[in-house]
């Protein structure tokens, strides 16, 4: 199994890799278009028609496309940037590959398996998370999504081939249960395998910070409105608001202008991340924030304004489904996670779960985040034994008994 | 002469001009190169032949080419990102309008006058503030000058057509004295046309903040080596620090890798521009930064590191020339500045002085950077009274004499 794994994973392991060892495959950039065609000439291996369901997210489909209750497998192939190889392709990579493995022990399942590829999961391209599964749920009109743009202002539809389908309630109506392969994001799985219990409530605010551009030799101390040092206390205001309440908050996104070294700023454009246990502590921790640095800016003689770009509220996964899949599995650990993913929007529709594969640097987005060949393998026969539990290979249940 | 400034200011002011306004002119790009065609078209017309020192300044030459004692004047065309439009090509137009009215009045003068255009005085293509005087005076070599790369990589050579020639003695000992006309770039002028003394020392410091990458969702607070941290606390210490010896310091650049909203980062780089009124102090407010951030970084489990990229030691201009200058111009107000200019590199070699043309917002390098009409005019009239003055056409002094 884990020479399989190796085989297929170097087919797309060179794809959209840079000279740092991390990857950059922004949703529809040519990295991320050449393993949306490795996808489709993976599913012709296998024969499986593949449904693209006018959002930019593609379904291969294992048995009639009509049927309904499929086991729906899967993840996203676009990255942050400079991110790990394995956050998204490993639960696409490892999708097939269980489907062979099924195949394999001469599996026909009861209900139709189908490999999920969904668009744009990061937000790095256009600036919301989750927005291909978002599209296909409703949770994003087709509306709302046209007027996203790229940082070089390109328009979704153009590299889309036109506006996006939205809502696809003929296609949720298919899907019975949805199970989510990933690399850990952490260091808090000390087995091969473990099941997500919930997923933090979290969110992205933009932080447009204006005030005066000026020479940075010639304008007194005194005289200046400087962006730049209301930006510099919300930085600093972020992680300590955060410790504070035992919650995660980040900025890891600027953006300057004219950002020249002899110029005082006009403008400052700063991006925060901010997720907690629970809804309550994140709302409390950005209102914390918005507080002080609208004081601040105040002091500063600069201007602040917080837009929410995207807030997903607290996701608590099907408890029955997560405690069935651990067993079988056999033991397998059971925890939370602060990331984001497809899965939780989806669970919003349907029984939902995610199994996660160990991740022995505990370092994610980041070129450094690993799995071992061995622990991507044991995904993959965890994996495998999931959806031949939930297609009926074993003793069957249906997912209105899952979801009870 | 306000209508004539006025008709001559209008050829150039479209040309780099953006939607905000502001300029953006950065050296060798289409604007400049439009700027520079400008230049010769306008030599032309007046009949100066125009020397290209082979580091990118051009030289209209009014008078024999190989007589020495020359009376030099202009200034740049380049700007910062989004910059005022009067910064640099003032003293430029000015010094054509000054010539033509020495002409109009009947003068031959006894020595030549020259009009200049220097390259990349502000540094916002290459990153050395006064490349082309720097290289002409020797101050850089063209070594140092060939590992420059501007933000896309390019290199100085690739836009100049070949290696600068650098140290140009053979032109300099033809120049008896430098005048720079140039628009005031903060509020201490309260005359059309004022007299330099002094540029206070100043320069740029690259700083280097190293962590480590990781998920801004699953990484706990504990766990993070955050740089942008470690940024932040720099932008507001070097505040702090310069605010309390009076001096100046600003952060107005950053760049960031990976630059994601989700993403900690791993590098943050910031430039430091400080500046001081005498060289113990900005020495003393520079290593208290670096002090106060290494100490920091220290606390963030991250690294710093400072690099000096151009430092520039105190400018005293020509007493007695600036004293001489002030009468010739009537009791004109006497004045430092906290920028740097090509006078600044132009004094260590030969008399130099500077004249500046009120700002009524005291903004610059930002688009409300200002002057009117009347003050530029105020302007031309005192530039063509100091250069008959120094070339002959009043009293004739020489630089010898000037310089004592």
């Amino acid at each position: 199994m884990t020479a399989t794994f190796r085989a297929l994973w170097e087919e797309i392991a060179p794809i959209g890799r840079s000279d740092d060892g991390g990857y950059v495959r922004y949703a529809w950039t040519p990295p991320e278009l050449a393993l949306r065609e490795w996808f489709r000439a993976q599913a012709a291996l296998r024969e499986l028609p593949v449904v693209d369901d006018g959002n930019g997210n593609l379904f291969a489909w294992w048995g009639a496309p009509d049927a309904g209750d499929a086991v729906v497998t899967g993840s996203h192939f676009d990255s942050v940037p400079h991110g790990g190889g394995y956050d998204g392709p490993l639960g696409i990579v490892s999708a097939f590959l269980a489907l062979d493995a099924l195949r394999g022990a001469g599996v026909t399942p009861a209900r139709p398996i189908v490999v999920a590829a969904f668009a744009e999961e990061e937000g790095s391209r256009f600036g919301l998370s989750c927005l291909g599964s978002r599209l296909l749920t409703g949770a994003v009109t087709p509306d709302a999504a046209s007027e996203l743009r790229d940082r070089d202002g390109v328009a979704l539809a153009a590299v889309l081939g036109g506006e996006p389908t939205g809502h696809r309630p003929d296609l949720l109506d298919r899907f019975g249960v949805f199970v989510e392969l990933h690399v850990e994001q952490g260091r808090a799985l000390d087995a091969p395998v473990g099941v997500a219990t919930a997923i933090w409530p979290h969110g992205r605010w933009r932080m447009d910070f204006a005030g005066e551009g000026n020479h940075a030799g010639t304008t007194l101390m005194a005289d200046r409105r400087d962006p730049m040092l209301t930006y510099a206390f919300a930085v600093l205001a972020a992680n300590k608001e955060a410790r504070l309440r035992g919650a995660h908050a980040t900025v890891g996104r600027v953006s300057v202008a004219p950002n020249a070294t002899n110029a005082v700023p006009s403008r400052v454009t700063g991006w925060l991340d901010a997720r907690a246990a629970d809804t309550a502590t994140l709302d409390e921790l950005v209102a914390g924030i918005v507080h002080k640095v609208t004081d601040r800016a105040g002091r500063d003689g600069t201007t602040v304004g917080f837009a929410a770009e995207s807030v997903t509220t607290e996701v608590s996964f099907d408890k029955a489904l997560a405690a069935r899949l651990a067993a079988v599995i056999g033991d397998a650990p059971l925890l939370p996670t602060g990331a984001g993913h497809d899965a939780g929007v989806l669970s919003a529709h349907l029984p939902t779960a995610m199994l996660f594969v160990r991740n022995p640097t505990g370092v994610s987005h980041a070129p450094a985040e690993h799995a071992t060949d061995d622990d991507c393998a044991a995904g993959v026969a965890a994996l495998a034994a999931v959806l031949g539990e939930l297609a009926g290979w074993a003793e069957l249940a249906g997912p209105a008994e899952l979801a009870s």
